[in-house]
């Protein structure tokens, strides 16, 4: 069966193309993805595939039971966009000014649609059941996943897996780890309340540019010198956000930014050490501040047993070169919160394009489309694998 | 007529004051005072006073002219206003979001449509011509009065006169310099071109807001350490704008702001200086860098013997406590381009409302609008003098 | 024969103490440890052991040579102190104004001695033979290790081990790692060259210390941001020395430090970095600079089977509680270069005072005292082992 | 009487070049001057000169008395040294390492010395009295004018004139202002108490060496942000210190430097702004401090009357090729003291060497030496005509 399946994937891998270029063209920001949604829930009803919808917000749960018994394994595929401008020049560029798939979920939801396609083709020799979880809301804590799982995406799950196409591992491997995959990701905003003025009376105001950059350039410290070098920890601010017009002081600027660790008491440590650092920078600037912080996802870890099956199966696979355990990544998925339910593992299918790396989240972002194909072929020979085992 | 023309400009006082506040609640930006122009073209038309329109833009220059003899007397009053979001709790804040009379341009047209207005009234009486230059863009370089002098406003002018509503100042005090009365006003772009990436792999990326944090602080040290003391020198950033979300570090980063220099080599000084620090800077984080500068108003200086006059006229006015010399303000105006072309001289006329000093260009700014009857008398008595002076 | 050398070892506690309390009050600088040198020699001469003085410095080597026959294994002590001032108030103070043992040094002496002693009384029925490496100028690189080497101080030996007294691991611990044990630790210093002047004139003079604050900042942004935070490294400036009074602006500046990793790529990216950063911001100031980068001591690599058979003699030694292989250490040692030549390991010997835990190289810096029996009992139970091992 | 002085002058004008270049050879720093001191007392008493030594410390002051009645005139040269190395290459360089007469000191002693000799030589046609004040301690406050004043160094005395030799002012000029001719020169020291410890573990400390780093630059932005653009304020660091070797990262770290100004408000409102941006910054660093403020010299503030007699009494010695008014120096001086107690003033004799400019304090500083010839010679006119006025 999962020869013919295989077989099923490679013909329809044209339409997965197709689908992932419209979706491109189509991008949504997080929460926001209605007509993504809309275009995922009429791929099922053509097919008749029944699912839900709706489902702790804009996400989908479809369902393909098989004729026969096994367990119900669960895949994700996530589908919400970024707010970053799309500058490829390709045909199948963003359609929307400001928004973009920098992030593959395009690709995910496509080869998710296919997988159910060719397995609900063979629903007649299925052993067990799979359920298909489209997922909104990757991108922007606190994300679709917590709220998909409140409204049932995982009732009579026994095993979850996911994947993400991955730029920075090479096309044609596989890499996963046994425990710690991903980091906690949280976000953090700042806003400083200086005094605005005119800009040729600077003593008369006080300057929150001024005073946001140095902010900016001690919080770079806390990395550097607040954590065990043998720690990891990253405090990034991806939005600086200050006055309207040349001349004029603002009264405020707004920063906004993530962190990212794996132990939960040094992500403590930060928040302490950055309050320090904002409290007293300002204090020296003679301004006041409100800082916020957002705990976001918790580290995605892997259970042991499956993401030794993520690699055995994906060994198995004809276009898998590698497939290996690699250290952890700093980025964070809300793919955490399906592992914190439910035995599973997630895994990057390797999506660089030769020799044009770019990284996610970069406006030039592309990946290699066929890495698509191996992926599901990955998914789909680990979720055989997994509805008949004990 | 002197005091006739008071008690005209007393009876008048509460049109000025409904004039100023309408002109406040309808703020448009440099230009961009579409309608601003038309309500005072409609004002002249009204009264039948010939005037000229889309003077070298938006602006409009309308003159009485006396039946006998004299000189002629130019004064000119600003109108546009800033993108600063009105945050004052009164009946006449701005209706328009984001745009705001935070300079008193609204003030300096409701006094000269209100002398415009008694001037004509006696105008069988009036020796010579005054010439009321009402102008538009002055908060934006190029500003409105180079192209409006270009397009003839000054043709026939023998003196111009002008006057800031001024919080800086005491309200009943009127201040003027016997020559270098404000600062030249530039204006410069700063854009940083990194390599954006995900928030969470920052040494895949070269990060705009670390290094635009940098810079920022860098350029401070420009006035502390590489000019002389004994001069003046202004650099701000007025805005700072990097990045849209919180775990994407951008691709670029943008900086603007505002020069300010009584002295031209002191300003190439600081411009030479300001391209070494970016150099410098971005080099140290491996990025490309654009620096525009464009070079703006030169100062404001004042003819000797005009500023004289000023600070006679304006201690004649029964409501003026003091008028005297100070030391120049590092602000800038367009009003220097009149100066180089005719004799005259530009005041401050002092409007801050007792114990609720605001900056100007403050969210909150204000000015007690009796000012606005305390300027205008002294425009009025400073023109009669002029116009048959020898 | 253990448990008679562990008795010994017990006895000769106070004189350990002694030993080790009188190098405490006289400590000297790498490199000039000759008192110190003179110190060990007169020990040796009394106890009729032989030995080789100013081996590749001022090191000495002795040697116990067993009546029965075996392996011969090398046990290695440091001997020098730090250029910091001594700060504590106890009776055995150093006396030497600015130099202070504050890295346990003496008491690795100390405990080397004691071993020598009690061995030499047991030379007959010893088997194979022991040489004590009592080795000057662990702190400064070249170090000693290297020319001690190259001197001969491992001819004969089979195998090598080293232990520090670490304030890190708590007391009664063992510490140690299958392979990475401690950090590569290299040195740096940057001269800036701007240019002097009178307090009061700074725009006639290049500021080399508002520069070098400067790029102290920036080079923290180094790890921060241009390192992958899975890797590890350490930048650290230890020294900022500029000028010499408070109304003059100094000709130049001097920055040194130090600059860990486990990597040699990385190493070489962060040289890479730094040279960028600093050119950058050197531009910037409009000065010169000297930047010289002195690779110091490699990675200490345990020999993993070597490790192992740390953990088990430890974990046999009475007074032990624990004994574990823990994550590395950022901190060098140029026991490296014994472990490139010889099988072996090196290890941690428990030594935190409980309650008042003070860093290594802190002015406060103080151990455990009766640490040194604890470590020497596990080197002599793992000296004993390894002589008559395969 | 005048002419004759001068050629007396011109004929000492070698042995004047030997004395400054014999205490250029030998400079002493601020208040340990013996040696200066008893070369100047061994000068009057070879000449029978009455002097006092050990005025106020290590003051001397002498008096010539004309044999005709007339006013008591005082002539100040000061005789410290600074701490600095001398770095030219010249015949008589420094010979003590580290201390330079970088401040022409040496000169104004050459001068004070060869003006006594003369006049002491036409004593008989002197009218009134000269008195020659030998100031030590002037680079260091609170410097030695103080107390010689409190010791008698003014008794008697009617008017009091100083000079500077001034490598700032052209080779030929003499330049002085109406009253405000120096500023106020302030000293403060900083001292950071963070945690030291071992350069390779950073998070178990508080780097003072970092917080230092951005404390300098925080500081720079009160000048540039704080500080009213028009009104003028300098605040330099002179000195960083902190560490001794590079991996050890130091308990604490000292910066001295010094603030200039001319009004005692913004002295005020600038040690205000320190101590919050001190007491801020070490917050955000977690670490204490120590802020000592020492108010220095006041302002140089000449008598208008007696200014406008230097220019005039400059303007008639035939090698002075132009004697004018000049907008203040931020340099200070203890000369001010002189001032607050007797009418007179403080004047700069133009000692660049051409085409070679090295500003004060610097380790390449010289002066063209014929400018101490100009210098006496305006001094002994300006005696001449002060003596002998009503």
């Amino acid at each position: 069966m999962k020869d013919s399946l295989y077989s099923l994937l490679d013909e329809h891998y044209n339409e997965m193309v197709k689908i992932r270029r419209y979706l491109h063209q189509h991008p949504e920001v997080s929460f926001k993805e209605y007509e993504t949604a809309a275009y995922i829930e009429k791929f099922y009803q053509k097919l008749t595939i029944p699912y839900r919808s709706n489902v702790g917000g804009n996400g989908i749960v479809a369902t393909i039971k098989g004729a026969k018994p096994g367990k119900t394994v669960a895949l994700r595929a996530d589908f919400d966009a970024l707010p970053i401008q799309d500058e490829k020049d390709v045909a199948y560029r963003s359609k929307t000014p400001g928004v973009m798939h920098a992030c593959a979920h395009d690709g995910h939801t496509a080869m998710l649609l296919i997988i159910a396609k060719v397995l609900h083709s063979k629903q007649a020799e299925l052993s067990g059941n799979v359920v298909l979880i489209h997922q909104h809301a990757e991108e922007l804590a606190p994300g679709g996943a917590k709220s998909m799982i409140s409204d049932g995406a995982l009732d009579g799950v026994d095993v979850v897996y996911g994947n993400h196409l991955w730029t920075n591992t090479p096309f044609g491997e596989i890499h996963t780890a046994s425990e710690h995959l991903m980091a906690a990701a949280d976000r953090f905003t700042i806003t400083l309340h200086g005094k605005g003025g005119h800009g040729a009376i600077p003593h008369q105001t006080k300057d929150p540019i001024v005073i946001g950059a140095q902010l900016i350039t001690a919080l770079q410290q806390i990395v550097s010198r607040r954590v065990n070098p043998l720690d990891t920890a990253v405090i990034t601010v991806g939005r600086f956000e200050a006055g309207n017009t040349f001349n004029v002081i603002p009264h405020s600027a707004t920063i906004e930014g993530t962190v990212r660790t794996f132990d939960s008491n040094l992500r403590d440590w930060i928040v302490e050490e950055m309050e320090r650092v904002i409290k007293g920078t300002t204090f020296a600037g003679d301004m006041e501040y409100k800082f916020e912080y957002f705990n976001g996802y918790p580290p995605v870890i892997n259970h042991p047993e499956y993401a030794e099956r993520v690699i055995q199966a994906a060994q198995q696979v004809p276009d898998v070169k590698k497939a290996i355990f690699v250290q952890p990544t700093m980025t964070g998925e809300d793919f955490s919160y399906y592992l914190q339910e439910r035995p599973g593992a997630f895994f990057f299918t390797g999506a660089a394009i030769e020799n044009n790396f770019v990284p996610h989240h970069h406006p030039l972002f592309d990946f290699d489309e066929r890495a698509m194909l191996i992926g599901a072929k990955t998914l789909i020979n680990l979720t055989l694998q997994t509805l008949t085992s004990e």
